[in-house]
């Protein structure tokens, strides 16, 4: 028997949708949010690079600063959280050279032994132009969104994730570029209102048969 | 009370790694890998557009076929079970009919209130070059690629998500393209073998202060 068993998961999974109206009086709980917070972290990335930040954005004055950029959908004010996917800039050799020292701090290994790594890395993400290295890492952001949206169905939590919206914009208010990233996708989370008409909707989902092949 | 708890999805997540090597004895029981499959089925994508195609390769002779093509990771011929997460050649307006059609005959809705929803979805597909949309769609199959990881670590499946293969040989190999379709990332997935060093690793994460930043 599974901590989680089949039915509870498929359950879960057909609950979610994509939120259009959030409860905007509902908070995700502290607890709740910290094993949300805590599956980020935890999130797949390739080589282990968490080319990432996440950032949440709390202050209701920035998220209403947001919303003209967000084509008006009012996910982005009334969800409990709002977090921001963003991508580090010009992942290259540095980033082999942190994650190598990061492996050696947690697996307490002398630097050394992860050189083999390291190189490994390096010569995969500088053999390629930046460009295809963004859309390769770019693929590993969308990992955690979905590793996300996964996590929060199973905890009863509500999301919407969201592409609509001009990533320049949220770039410049939130002073991304700044820090090294950029903006790539949006992930809502929180309660669904009563009244979203969009629950009570049946998933749009093509039948198995179209969408699974066994060869 | 939520129906999982955070408690039990950390407990899954954490214990999820990246499996090198799997018990080649031990299948995925099947009422398992059948919610594994609707979870595949289930999963998000930009508009609904769901612009994929899982390829469950089960013959062993093809899956040694395809070793040699795998960088040599035997999670290819050991695993349970092989996922080629493929993506649809050419996503565009034929695929928002698709679409369209597909949702009235769910929501039992005449197809001409789907024309707004249908027109949308084309115009955002039509109004940028091919690669952009093959790059935005790309990132779909990405969202499903987490989905899938997290629902197998919650049915206590292991899985070992892998980019180092030769998609142009997978492509010839499953006869992808004649299909329509595209290899871009792999998912194996059964359980890990007794002796696989890495289970025993400490998972490599950075500090949640350097992944999560509050606005």
């Amino acid at each position: 028997m599974t901590a989680v068993t089949p039915d509870v998961l498929l359950d879960r999974l057909r609950w979610r949708y994509a939120v259009k109206k959030f409860d905007s009086a509902r908070p995700i709980a502290a607890g709740v949010w910290a094993a949300l917070e805590e599956s980020l972290v935890l999130s797949t990335s390739s080589y282990g690079l968490q080319p990432w930040k996440f950032f949440v954005v709390t202050s209701p004055e920035t998220r209403a600063q947001l919303l003209p950029h967000s084509w008006g959908q009012r996910q982005v004010v009334d969800a409990s959280h709002l977090v921001v996917f963003a991508l580090k800039e010009g992942v290259g050799a540095d980033d082999a050279t942190r994650l190598a020292r990061r492996t050696a701090e947690v697996q307490g290994v002398p630097i050394e032994k992860t050189d083999g790594y390291r190189k490994m890395v390096t010569s995969s993400l500088t053999s390629k132009p930046q460009s295809e290295v963004d859309a390769w890492m770019t693929n590993q952001v969308y990992i955690a969104l979905g590793h996300f949206l996964t996590a929060a169905a199973l905890l009863d939590v509500d999301t919407c994730p969201m592409e609509g919206f001009v990533a320049s914009e949220y770039d410049a208010i939130l002073g991304l570029p700044a820090k090294g990233y950029h903006a790539i996708v949006l992930a809502t989370a929180g309660y669904r209102a009563s009244d979203d008409a969009y629950a009570a909707k049946p998933k749009v989902r093509y039948p198995v048969s179209e969408v699974v092949e066994y060869l």
